[in-house]
């Protein structure tokens, strides 16, 4: 298939766009959006751009019975000199991939992905917002459509790109969030789906999420399934803690997203010549670095917030107040530098970024 | 909201129905479908039967991303006096709701979902088989309609019932399978969403029933996910294990879906003066009653195939051969007994059939 014949068909009346300050996460869509159809006899046939519209499925379809979808998240940023770029998409396909192998779906052409998600950014640039710290979010996904209530592999899916333009994450700068530890609920273990980005993680997540929110909590820190002794990640962002110097995060162990914006995080601290270390990292010991008082930081990492600091930690009857609950130095640096390559303010010296045109 | 309440529109031209020996499973589906809405606001409103048709739902609906949906399986049969019923359908409801609790989606009112299954099946009963072993497979399912990125419980969700007729499961009759033993990937773990009936459970579990499907298993046999040494379930079966004159299965530990056949079987056995125990079981336990020749017969339960005898259990170089390759006496009366009682052969003493009429 030649990757680049993408058709594409206009609609003929743009929808109005919210104002800047209404924008949210992921309540707005734009004008158009991209299909591509898969039969097990034909491959991955007619990637298409079309005018935003409703996916018309089978109520047999599988994916509203066994599950079989992955998907995406990733942004588009306006940047000072008024162009539009997207921060390492490659990552972001070669994930999905990863994720579709896990869950039994046919890869898709990674340079097909890219050039689908370009033209279709291209095609609704407009809605790519421009005030600082707004951004155009991007959702690739994947669901199995064939109506067959039997569980195994799909034999058609679609793959699909929405694009949602979306707020700035911090409306008031960069802020701590307050993290609850989830001792009851599990998220995910080795051999299981968690390092897969597929809608089942995230299920089966919202009852600790909701428990935690009508306390104050914005997100649970996952503990492992085994003993919910060692730290996984955060709702939907990798963790790191600054220990006596040392920057340490949870290790991929099977279990965790392995994040695009963790990775970053590590190359960037690399070059930094910060310490960094993948690692299993318990309750106790961060307990311990705190009573010692060498627990200097604490940050999630994610293409939502970007770096989120955490303020306050708590679990069981323990509450660790995190660098007085201030936004600390490195997840500071972390922040604007990140942004600053996103934004094209600073020097994209790994070279993250890829420009529409 | 008044339970029978339920608006009906039928087609104005039928489908043409599948031949009897054309059935196969979950690939047919009748001229009319269940839905009723719920808005967070109204709470659950509008139950109807429409023509069977195509579901319309914004490429942003919740199920597609974060798959917040449960669903539930069970059957109608055609009588011997040529009645139609439902085989203790108000155990799926409350299963239903169960799974509902753990997933975030609000909970249904049971009489209203029993009337909706029975008047549902009586618009379409032209649909229900009549030759000896088909049933009318009944799928009722609840999914996420609510169009937003975010992870948290949608506020609209759709209820649907579909049905499919279905073959004979045994079309030469009752005949054990060969079961593989999965050590690599994982099903469900306390704490995750394995008791739930919710389709990210059997995405995650595709994987490794591609695995062994290649090799002649009919299914996989799950094992506990902190050590992989406790037997749990068969792909969407219960299992028993019949060990020196006493039947056991694992225990409900949080992990293993309580299956409505398991619960019957249970329930047959103690009437008969069997001893059954729930309890822990380990593969070695199992290897070592099966060395001092104990193991008398192994079988898996579930609505699909009411009692599925295991002929083969193989696991790393083991091949466990069980009653010789076949099937048992105790898995053949179980099997005897419970499709008696759905085909209305046998009396009813547990009051477990409800009559459509
Ligand atoms: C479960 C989970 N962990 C971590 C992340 C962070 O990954 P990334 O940095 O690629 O956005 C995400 C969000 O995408 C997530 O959903
Ligand atoms: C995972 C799983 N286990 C067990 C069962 C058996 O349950 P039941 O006897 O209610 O059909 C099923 C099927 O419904 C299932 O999907």
């Amino acid at each position: 298939m030649e990757a680049h014949k993408i058709s594409v068909t206009k609609v003929m009346t743009k929808k109005p766009k919210p104002a800047n300050d209404q924008l949210g996460f992921g309540r707005h869509f734009t004008d158009h959006m991209f299909i591509m159809d898969y039969h097990i006899e034909k491959g991955w046939f007619d990637p298409r751009i079309v005018p935003y519209q409703a996916l018309t499925l089978d109520p047999a379809a599988m994916i509203f019975h066994y599950g079989q979808t992955v998907f995406e998240g990733l942004k588009a940023y306006y940047t000072d000199s008024n162009e539009i770029q997207l921060f390492r998409p490659e990552e972001n396909i070669k994930r999905l991939n990863r994720s579709s192998a896990r869950m039994c779906i046919p890869e898709i052409d990674p340079e097909l992905a890219l050039t689908a998600i370009k033209q279709l950014v291209a095609v609704d640039k407009e809605w790519v917002p421009t005030i600082e710290g707004t951004s155009l979010y991007i959702r690739p996904f994947i669901v199995a459509t064939e109506p067959y209530l039997g569980v195994a592999p799909a034999k058609q899916y679609q793959f699909i790109i929405i694009l949602s333009p979306v707020g700035a994450y911090y409306s008031e700068g960069i802020n701590p969030v307050k993290i609850a530890v989830e001792n009851q609920y599990i998220r995910a273990i080795k051999g299981g789906t968690g390092e897969a980005k597929t809608a089942g993680n995230y299920a089966g997540s919202l009852i600790a999420q909701e428990k935690v929110t009508n306390h104050g909590f914005a997100q649970v820190l996952w503990l492992d399934g085994y003993e919910q002794k060692y730290i996984e990640e955060v709702g939907s962002m990798n963790v790191f803690f600054k220990i006596n110097g040392e920057v340490v995060t949870p290790a991929l162990s099977g279990s965790i997203l392995p994040g695009i914006t963790r990775m970053s995080v590590i190359e960037l601290l690399k070059q930094w010549g910060v310490p960094v270390r993948e690692t299993k990292l318990s309750l106790t010991d961060l307990q311990a670095a705190y009573q010692q008082g060498t627990l200097e930081e604490a940050f999630g990492s994610g293409t939502a917030a970007v770096i989120s600091p955490i303020g306050e930690l708590h679990y069981q009857s323990h509450a660790l107040v995190l660098n007085n609950n201030q936004t600390g130095p490195l997840a500071k640096k972390l922040y604007d530098t990140l942004t600053g390559i996103q934004y094209g303010k600073l020097e994209d010296a790994f070279n993250w970024t890829v420009s529409l045109t």
